[in-house]
């Protein structure tokens, strides 16, 4: 969760939401790690976990990834849950949680719903009240600046 | 619709799961078109729906679709469906409904799902024999082949 925090502030750096995300292989390798482009590319589905999935993905050459865990700053969004589903991950781990714009333990709990073909265990709440401060802040930033 | 059952001809005859996307805009102009891309970009989340979003915008150079249409030969996964909703479409068109894979009229109903910030309109079943025969057809291909 560490580097996913760093990918996070480097993401704010960049004027983007602060969300970062990390794939770890099952030796507790990095596979890939990823901030939120979604304005530098502008591209609303490029969220720090689509972009980490896809390039652990490629750096393995495999489209699957059943013994990696994807660690998140943030609740993933429906999208990133479903492609986190997709790229059949052992484990996602998150940090604050989104009431508002989640999809795990909230909005459509994509793992949860019905016709989901792999439910990875989920561990949120992870250092959350960092990951919670870094988009307080940063929304606050834009708010005020 | 008819350019979207071409897109999935052609991912056919790739040996790609035969789903094809465009993206329509408000003049009725084709604004981007694409195959499902999964098999050749070892990508489970390389949709038709998903590359034709990205294009369309990339083509635009906004992030974000009002005016535009997504006309796709199957119901959009839960994947396909969140993403159609952050580049905020104003319609989704589909052909053949996906009971096992939905998003949008089953499995998490994306569109319906609390916290989603933008429903397009939905039309399911245009051409859905088609799109549905595509389908069955590759693969049985599959399994007698």
């Amino acid at each position: 969760m560490e580097l996913a925090l760093r990918e996070a502030r480097a993401a704010a750096a960049r004027a983007e939401v602060p969300v970062g995300a990390v794939v770890i292989g099952p030796d507790g390798a990095v596979l890939a790690r990823a901030g939120n482009r979604t304005e530098e590319l502008a591209d609303p589905t490029a969220h720090a976990e689509l972009l980490a999935l896809r390039a652990a993905a490629a750096a393995r050459g495999e489209p699957r990834l059943p013994d990696c865990d994807l660690v998140v700053t943030l609740e993933p969004c429906p999208l990133c849950a479903a492609a986190a589903a997709m790229f059949r991950v052992r484990r996602v781990v998150f940090g604050a949680y989104d009431p508002k714009g989640g999809g795990v333990e909230h909005g459509p709990r994509i793992f949860a719903a019905p016709g989901c073909l792999h439910r990875p265990d989920v561990i949120g709440g992870v250092r959350e009240r960092e990951a919670a401060a870094l988009l307080r802040d940063f929304f606050q930033g834009l708010r005020t600046g």
